[in-house]
């Protein structure tokens, strides 16, 4: 069944209305709404509007607080901790960037670790606040458990995804933004959906054996840390996703490693919750308290200038600037409308008949 | 033939001894001798005393001042800039590692960008110097050019390894230390030197093809950047190796990209470059600035156990912790001796005869 094409525009005030049902006030959720769709404008579907049923959910069943008291539990010049009062992370997640970003006009860093929050949408969208202060901004979080670390069978780490925003001069701007697995689970939920096999190092079944079976984690198997297995490095994926969960969690007083709760709701918490909520962790770094602004994006453009224009394997394939795709995709989809599944579809006008909100 | 084993002392009153005769003072001599030794004592015996002659080599092509003076160029509360006035790595990265610290007891963090370095040996012995305050400590450095981004034949990255250095409580510290590339460029050495094949994923031929000849870049090869290709995320690991390289020199004034001047003397520099020396960048971060270290530590025990105590795929084999295998082999070497290859031995005791200094 072909995607529909809906504008930003329509999608915005739907996602806007929503929120403001479930009890955001106006500011809250119009942070939340556009928070959320950055994610579809930027090609990363698993992350936008298709997970408003979820939001919504974690309200219904009392695990999202959409009037929530967001505070700085702890700080010094460069550091804070905030505590979300189990808000959404699409608002918790800007107020405490914003944070960050205010101690580095002071200081030159800020750094900010987060407890008692939830899912934050995609990591770029809070980094890239930065950028327009001639920062570097990064943004981290923990997730529910889906990755096995090399050597178990069990699921211990979420796809603890890293952002990077770096800003440039002329050219467009730096923005790595990674999941620490090999894949990010929207990848495995497209195979899901056209029922096609996953590529090997993907995944593993519940004895850590290979598998291709993009349904295996409801068998109980796991998604692999970037490597893929031991031999080409996944235990450096399994290092990189324990440290966004330290970071995020440890630091913070928020769940670590298996007791960081489920997005969906419907799933049982996990026993013996060692913190609060889930945990996310953001920093920003003032360009020209290193060296002027205006001579990092020089070099900045020539770094970017010098890869782009690399020996390509394929010439119908340059080398690409991490946020290359993303940024194109938004270009397209900011002119062109967002493409959705039926089954998001559906999702959506379920979801507006029952609140008496028009798609 | 077998390995012999030499005490970390008599290594270390060798390496002291060569570091003063090419003129470091006394204090510098015993501090590079001990950062180049903790590369041995740890296993990463590519970063060693194996490389003392290089050092020797980079110093007599006039690329090494062994009497620098190292000082910071622009600082703000958190930050520095270090000019390394081309000194060795292994005596600018533990100043410029103490000024973050210095910096994070001031103000809760330390953020340190270093210009006009060398190489560092291993991230891990500079991170570590934060554990002992009740920090978490941070190193990177970049490298000369032997990764080829996702999609390039060319070479632009180097291995740029990231090490954070984490403190618990009555467990051992998490250290995890990895080049942002499927293997480090050490492993491919050994599987040179006993002409065996690599496994797929670690290198590239020069039309960018697979291969597992590990002497690959002898013939205009590549090492790849974590993930190995597209398909198993090798856009991360090219993305992670961008931002050690952008942290390290572009924010500092170093060279970077296909720029960083390459370890061997006798090798040319690149031309035109766009900075000085290779770059660092450092960090560290007071544990209190977030949350009492006690409590912390409290939770790292329990997040460690956890992940220690985690179902194995293999019984034999279980999950294990960043810094784990390196710890090991340090207690069995300061023990037992550190072996040394037959070539590395013939290698020092050229040095030692040259320069009237007994191994």
């Amino acid at each position: 069944m072909a995607d529909q094409l809906f504008s930003y525009t329509r999608l915005l005030k739907f996602t806007e209305a929503v929120f403001l049902y479930i009890g955001c006030n106006a500011a809250g959720a119009r942070l939340a709404a556009e928070g959320l769709l950055s994610a579809d404008l930027r090609g990363i579907d698993s992350h936008g509007i298709a997970r408003l049923t979820g939001y919504v959910r974690l309200w219904e069943a009392g695990r999202a607080n959409t009037s929530p008291s967001i505070k700085i539990i702890h700080e010094t010049p460069s550091t804070a901790v905030v505590d979300g009062d189990s808000g959404l992370g699409l608002i918790v997640a800007p107020f405490s960037m914003q944070i960050a970003i205010e101690k580095a006009k002071l200081v030159g860093t800020g750094w900010v670790s987060v407890q008692h929050s939830n899912h934050f949408g995609i990591g770029a969208r809070h980094a890239m606040m930065a950028l327009e202060e001639d920062m570097i901004g990064i943004a981290m979080t923990n997730a529910s458990p889906l990755v096995a670390p090399t050597f178990s069978t069990e699921r211990l780490l979420g796809t603890n995804p890293i952002c990077v925003a770096i800003p440039a001069g002329a050219e467009p701007d730096f923005v790595a933004d990674l999941a620490t697995t090999t894949a990010a689970n929207g990848k495995l939920e497209i195979l899901q959906r056209k029922n096609e096999k996953a590529p090997s190092g993907w995944i593993q079944d519940k004895n850590g054996g290979e598998s291709v079976n993009p349904h295996e984690l409801k068998s109980g198997g796991a998604l692999l840390p970037l490597g893929g297995d031991k031999e080409h490095g996944s235990h450096k994926g399994y290092a990189l996703g324990a440290i966004v969960d330290i970071f995020s969690a440890v630091l913070s007083g928020a769940n670590y490693g298996p007791w960081v709760p489920p997005f969906p709701a419907f799933m049982p918490m996990p026993e013996q919750m060692p913190g609060k909520g889930i945990g996310h962790f953001f920093g920003a770094m003032r360009i020209d308290a290193f060296r002027p602004a205006a001579d990092f994006k020089e070099h900045m453009d020539n770094w970017i200038r010098r890869f782009r224009s690399a020996t390509p394997v394929d010439p119908k394939q340059p080398v690409l600037i991490p946020g290359d795709p993303e940024r194109e995709t938004e270009i397209i989809r900011a002119a062109l409308g967002i493409p959705l599944l039926a089954a998001v579809v559906n999702d959506l006008n379920g979801l507006g008949e029952k609140f008496g909100i028009k798609l």
